[in-house]
């Protein structure tokens, strides 16, 4: 057994047995194995960003890490974006990357670089694999290190020739860190806390927003007024088919400032103080407003969603609620805009989707629309390396084969990472992508103000729309092979949405719609 | 005068007039001033790669550097491939970085990440602007840094409100590094070697690859019987009209040591001792033939052609040479494939074209089938990071607007940074791509063998193909703006090809071709 076959064994005992990958030369043994290695599926992206993007949305939705195999440091590079985002939103990803013969690295080859320096930006945790005898010990340290909790992208660096090399010896799993509620006394101050009358808001991220999170907050919200708010990017929320829905809070600042002003209190609950997603002259970066005390109700390391059910027990919160679930819009008609998409959506979503939301400024009025729909997984942007929306819905597809996926996309966003629809195209993936195409980056013409930058100018206004040429992004999804559609009205979007959504593999349908700033 | 257009008055006085960006919030300021600083073009990538990728292709052609302009660190991410190939280029780049406001970073906000440690892989020159009053002197000191000699990627982190802060001071350019030829005494004692009788190789590299080095290598060849090889993947090598055509050293180890073979003295000019591109088993990496002794001839901070016109005079070699210039291709008829490509592009590669090579195996016949062309510049894939060819073309076409482009475009390749295309689209660059499409990592295939990998499972070669569902590059390049067709002869290829390059601004020619392995 060569040290690539051990590896994957490893990886197939720990419970890994999904690899995005786009590999090189320095790869092809651990390609080979995938032929040794039965229960290990390799599923190609022909860019590293759609294999690390995918990783990302599988492990949100599987709750276990995918492996991503990578070439070399300009692999990592190409696929640092959506490691970035998984690293936010402490998702376990098995990042391995090729590198070339330890032996050959002493020759400054081509493609030799320094992929430990590239690793550290979006990995605590790295190890070069040196030995084939130790490789299984090697990966299954990565696999514990990934799962944490908290998640963590794991970076393990593969030299071909401990790869090639015969000699490789397989690890059993390691012991997994136990993850249990926050301290009883933590929850019992925090509970004190709500019962006191003082304002208190709840911040909740993470993994504290499952069903059994989100149903907890809502009691506990029920039970003392407290104000729940979920943090704006948040990795996963459980949303709809009755389901308690929680506010999330603005990315705009001031909407946020809106949102937490008069708390005397917050208390965050797997998730970090609020803060701006970019600073602004002359705004406060921290949205928590003057006066209000900010409490951290246990760690990453914790069961946030233990947590929130024993919180709920220590303030006596009713043990259900009696919700009247919100309407679902009617299906729309006349202009094509991003509120009669939205309200489409939230007509037709599915029972049981997942939603890859990366729809920037044009998605604004969907969380609302939805929020009336039948059961489903909402999944965002939590980093803020666009390019993200198309790799996650890939992998959430490939996570949960029975459920529908619906991508939310914005026409800049999706350049990044286009190549996805291939690999949708290729596994036959039920994912519909919805692209909204104002063309521009309209966000970047709302923050050119808020920013405080004179840019009015025709250099700087160029810089920001995607128009001369229009992108057809029918062409391109078809290019790839994904069946594509742009109607022009919202009924034929309703039509055209409905029809994806009734056939299984990937369907793209490319909204213009006028941009909202 | 805010940092930001203290920043761009520097660049512009320093001869850094053109600014390939994928900007984002914190860079809105940098964005804005473009207006203000008029000699300032901004050219738009809707994906960092091809903004790091024509940042280098332009500094190939205009031999100045360009800027880039990259959001944080997950854009520094997805421009690093290409910033690697600059740096394996020796290809100077201005390479700017925005970042967070100083005072924003303590809040760990989305976008948050070391961008220090990622720069670090591509750059030896890194500064953080810490100051509007400083600005000045830290562009001029990255210009400086930037070219060289050798030429670097200097990466400028430019927190937002450094640019937007008013008190911008701009600088005067600094000193350049002067760069003259070798040392008389090592040009002396490498006369001597080739005076010698002994089999004495000379590998050339670098910036010894412009006509006044090519013509002086072969004219050091005809006086003393010297090998002169060029390295596998110059950064530019000029070509045609009767330039001496000079060997390129194989890719593969088993024809590069061919090559090389009974040379006693391999003397290197701005290169390195040649190594194979990869390890493989039971092969060596290192492909000096044993007993061969290697001789540096200066170093990186020479002006190669001088020092090669210096060791022709020392010599005697003659001062010109009466070649015969190789046949160009008659236009093929029949059956579309890479030889009949090959011999269409050398019938019809028009005077003063520029080709960007990124064809892989499919371009292995082009090398010979131009060498009876009419002038032309060739750049190649430098550090082996796939995904530089459209890049690089884009940013040549944008350096040279009087000279036709062709970009050499194997279809893996291709889609890392097809986005290119619409810059192309946008700028109306006279880019004229040629995709070969074989459906397939056809170098990969061939490199499974060669690495000893037992990898013809169905498993292994479903992550090599490139088909279910084939690509339509058609679709796709119309999809961004560009005209594309796909003849399927010979015949109708050369018309393709002679109407593209017939025409101003870009097109796009798939040829469908069976692989060569």
């Amino acid at each position: 057994m060569n040290g690539a076959q051990a590896l994957l064994q490893t990886l197939v005992a720990n419970g890994v047995d999904t690899c995005f990958m786009n590999p090189g030369t320095s790869e092809m043994h651990f390609v080979a194995a995938l032929d040794q290695v039965s229960q290990m599926r390799g599923v190609l992206g022909v860019f590293e960003g759609v294999a690390t993007g995918a990783a990302d949305g599988y492990a949100r939705m599987a709750g276990k890490p995918a492996a991503v195999l990578l070439h070399l440091g300009p692999g990592l590079g190409n696929g640092l974006a959506n490691l970035h985002n998984a690293r936010k939103a402490f998702t376990p990803v098995i990042n391995i990357v090729g590198d070339h013969a330890l032996y050959h690295k002493q020759y400054d080859a081509q493609l030799e670089s320094d992929i430990h320096t590239v690793a550290r930006n979006v990995s605590s945790w790295i190890r070069t694999c040196r030995d084939p005898a130790t490789i299984g010990h090697d990966v299954a340290a990565a696999v514990q290190a990934a799962i944490g909790p908290p998640g963590n992208v794991a970076t393990l660096i593969l030299p071909a020739d401990v790869s090639w090399s015969d000699g490789g010896v397989p690890a059993d799993p390691l012991a997994k860190r136990p993850a249990g509620a926050a301290d009883d006394s933590a929850i019992e101050s925090i509970a004190r806390l709500l019962r006191s009358g003082d304002r208190v808001g709840l911040f909740l991220g993470g993994s504290a927003l499952g069903e059994r999170g989100v149903r907890a907050a809502a009691r506990i919200a029920a039970a003392t007024g407290a104000k729940v708010l979920v943090e704006t990017f948040p990795r996963r929320l459980e949303r709809g088919g009755g389901l308690p829905e929680l506010e999330r809070l603005a990315y705009l600042g001031e909407f946020a400032a809106m949102q937490l002003d008069g708390l005397q209190h917050l208390v965050l609950v797997d998730t970090k103080s609020p803060v701006t997603f970019f600073a602004y002259p002359d705004k406060p970066s921290d949205l928590v407003p003057d006066g209000c005390q900010v409490h951290q109700l246990g760690d990453r390391r914790n069961d946030a969603e233990a947590t929130l059910e024993r919180l709920a027990l220590a303030v006596d919160a009713p043990a259900e609620l009696a919700l009247s679930a919100p309407a679902r819009p009617d299906r729309p008609t006349g202009e094509l805009t991003a509120v009669s998409v939205a309200a489409t959506i939230g007509a037709l979503l599915p029972d049981n989707a997942i939603v890859s939301d990366e729809a920037q400024t044009s998605g604004m009025f969907t969380p609302g629309a939805t929020a009336g729909a039948p059961r489903h997984s909402w999944l965002t942007l939590t980093g803020g390396a666009i390019g993200q929306g198309l790799p996650a819905a890939t992998g959430a597809a490939v996570a949960c084969p029975d459920r529908p996926v619906l991508a939310l996309e914005a026409d800049g966003s999706a350049l990044y990472t286009i190549q996805a629809l291939w690999t949708q195209a290729r596994d036959q993936l039920d994912v519909t992508t919805i692209i909204y195409n104002n063309r521009s980056y309209s966000i970047l013409n709302m923050e050119l103000g808020r920013v405080g930058a004179d840019g009015g100018g025709p250099k700087a206004q160029a810089m920001l729309d995607l128009h001369r040429p229009n992108i057809d992004f029918v062409q391109i999804a078809e290019g790839f092979g994904v069946p594509a559609c742009r109607p022009s009205t919202a009924e034929a979007f309703a039509d055209a949405l409905e029809r994806a959504l009734g056939e299984p593999g990937p369907h793209l349908i490319e909204a213009v719609i006028p941009p909202i700033f």
